[in-house]
């Protein structure tokens, strides 16, 4: 495993807080080991440092009683979901209290005249969609994993469906955050827009838990669309792929999913998902829309994708054959897995401008190629967002270093780009060496918000920032 | 004129900086009572508070230049796009520097490939759309004043297109900005999204040069549809009108415009833009995308509106009547204008979720007759943003009393429908006692932020925040 930096204990003040929280909160603040291990559990390389205690509160009062107990003892809190994150965000590498918010997973107003509802930071996006499917709403943000929505808020998440209805950023209207002195602040109202003061709820959004602790989340919806149609095209190279897809984004077809797989990816899900794709590079598409609209988009995107080279272009209604090969791109992670069976997979992602999404692609096959790492990459490419998934043998600590070494080089290629060391992952612990190649000085005024907003550095130490 | 509240003047440090400014930049730097008051109007009652001096930097380097000097001396620093602001936000209630933008007007960059563009802040939204025009390109946002797009980021403007396209904080991928110790940074990257760190792109759009003086801004751009259809319907009640637009939105119809007229502004259009217009609240719409695709929305949308009484529906392709159309619409500050010839239209917005539009214009209506208030009102009612225009014999200050009263008692209900005080205005000095009443504690965070980044209230002092 790889070592995260341990910072300084506070353990007078740790061991006060915990005490007093096991005495006011009974079997809903754990501290056996097995309980904390599994909270600071990471899903990557990156080690577990786990909390002191986990606190299981239901509602925004308790959350704003432990932060305060905190803030006065000087003593860490770090906001867990449901832990699917993968940067080492939930770690507590100077201990501390971790809040799971899985009892708070209530969806307290659905307003549908608005498109729009509030909910609890624990409500996972399946638990939203299912409640709102009678109503003809859905929130669109897929991050794949079935993560909380207030991880995705603190994680400005994204996925398949960014390209079409935009980040975390774009779908929250407002958020309740606990402040590191325990005050509870509403960000925003419920207006669609507003131009009243500093933007706080873009603040926090993407902000990992180390400003405030998000307690409330007022999303937007969007109308189940009248029809959804799917397409897939198989093409020559990586290049031609990337050239259709922004041929397809120049002309306005409004995708709703443009996904690319690469070779070795599409080979995984041939034998995983018992599929006879062609093996070379693959899009997967979405169109949302009327009836007449998606056959509009998939007939034009087909034309498109022909002129670059793309063959095998297959586009259909069908809910069975949809689901089938949205599976498939779901199942990615599992597929990839084996490929090496007994690997560890271990994901990072980079953005770029779509332009360079190519050329950055085929770099990055080519290292690993070179590296004599097996690294399959699948791709949110309307965004210029793609993912290397390593497979790496977890005994080998050569291996694990060139792994690292790599996922470095790929970070400072993107940066080198104008692109960015995460598109939709996030800094946590894992991107932190690479925030201030990417920002330079800017970091230094995000050390000053920090600062200005959590004094005590006690909101997730040891995240984002070089601290 | 309305007082606005003078700050104190730091004389010695202000005459300092003059002296050295007037020195380096000779003609740039300009200091006759004519042109400082030109550059503190703020087109609306409130009262004109000079700047000392109006610089025009041509560079980042100067501006940063210009900023160091004044932090060293304890002199606030005011941007300047082109002046249209409507809250006060150029003002000087403590004196200083006013930067004008008007010589940083290049396109530094268009990427045609990744819908993006870079700009200074001097260049307007006319500038660019004329400059992207033969690459097939566009941006969206139109606030209706050619504002600069300097002034449109700082403000968080937005305007007719919102509903589609979403407002500056939507459009605006990365900016350059000089800190209040002159520093320069740059907050993101190029790449369409991205997860590293705290969002300083979205903190800097709407902070009015509040927190940082805005010098290269990176925006996304539109191709231009293939297709572009105008509608217009009569409604027997703003009730109905609001009814329509809801059910259009819920629909899916991805309206790129959807503007509402009540029966005043429609009267106003008639006679100035001489129209024969039913005068009854109106709906004024755009469609984009195919052929194919307009036709199917315009239509769609024409038989929901037949369903809440929606009478006259009229759509057209043909661009004559499309300008015609939306040229009234853009005219309607002059039409309304006429409605009491030598009044001052004094302008206000707010902000409502959607469902609680009708409910706040029509009081806002009866209000405005209880008042003898003659307050046409126009709205992005597809965001439930509306505007009063409230026409005002400013030689008599009774009636501009009344009419605050009136702005207050409108952004109070605005609140109180979970609503905001300005959709697209901004704070600035005129909405600065609503900001606590709509955000409450959290504006004690914002002011953190600010004496964070900016610790010695040199940037655009007095705006936003109650200090």
């Amino acid at each position: 495993m790889v070592q995260s930096t341990a910072l300084p204990r506070n353990e007078p003040g740790i061991t006060a807080v915990v005490g007093i929280l096991k005495q006011r909160f009974g079997e809903r603040c754990q501290t056996g080991q097995a309980i904390r291990n599994q909270h600071g559990h990471t899903t990557t390389w990156i080690d577990t440092q786990a909390p002191d205690a986990v606190l299981f509160p239901t509602e925004t009062a308790e959350v704003s009683e432990i932060v305060s107990l905190c803030a006065e003892n000087g003593v860490p809190v770090i906001p867990f979901g449901i832990g699917s994150s993968l940067e080492g965000h939930v770690n507590a590498p100077a201990g501390g209290v971790c809040l799971d918010f899985s009892e708070m997973n209530r969806i307290l107003a659905v307003h549908g005249e608005d498109l729009d509802c509030v909910v609890q930071p624990g409500v996972t996006r399946e638990q939203l969609n299912t409640y709102l499917r009678d109503q003809g709403l859905f929130f669109p943000i897929d991050p794949g994993a079935n993560a909380s929505l207030g991880g995705m808020t603190a994680t400005r998440a994204s996925g398949t469906n960014a390209v079409r209805y935009g980040t975390m950023k774009d779908n929250v209207l407002a958020l309740e955050v606990v402040m590191a002195d325990g005050t509870v602040i509403r960000t925003a109202q419920r207006a669609r827009k507003s131009s009243a003061g500093y933007d706080l709820t873009r603040l926090m959004v993407g902000s990992e838990g180390t400003l405030g602790v998000i307690t409330e989340i007022t999303l937007r919806l969007q109308g189940i669309p009248e029809a959804i149609r799917s397409a897939r095209c198989s093409f020559p190279s990586v290049d031609a792929a990337c050239q259709a897809v922004m041929a397809t984004i120049q002309y306005g077809i409004p995708v709703a999913r443009i996904e690319l797989l690469d070779q070795l990816s599409v080979s995984a899900a041939n034998t995983y998902s018992k599929l006879d794709l062609p093996e070379t590079p693959l899009l997967l598409l979405e169109f949302h829309g009327s009836e007449a609209g998606v056959a509009e988009q998939s007939a034009t995107f087909g034309e498109i994708a022909g002129e670059f080279g793309g063959s095998g272009f297959d586009a259909t209604s069908s809910t069975e054959e949809r689901s089938r090969l949205w599976q498939a791109r779901h199942d990615m992670y599992w597929a990839c897995l084996g490929l090496r069976p007994g690997a560890k997979g271990i994901s990072t992602d980079v953005c770029v401008p779509i332009s360079r999404l190519a050329e950055c692609v085929v770099a990055a096959q080519e290292k690993a190629t070179e590296e004599g790492l097996i690294a399959p990459m699948v791709g949110h490419v309307g965004d210029g967002n793609f993912h290397a998934l390593l497979l790496i043998d977890m005994d080998e600590p050569e291996e694990i270093a060139k792994a690292e070494h790599y996922v470095g080089w790929l970070n400072d290629l993107a940066i080198s780009m104008a692109g960015t060391c995460t598109g939709e992952h996030g800094i946590g612990q894992g991107k932190r060496p690479y925030l201030e190649r990417e920002l330079g000085p800017a970091t230094r005024y995000m050390a000053a918000v920090k600062a200005a907003l959590d004094p005590e550095n006690i909101l997730n130490p040891g995240k984002i920032l070089p601290i």
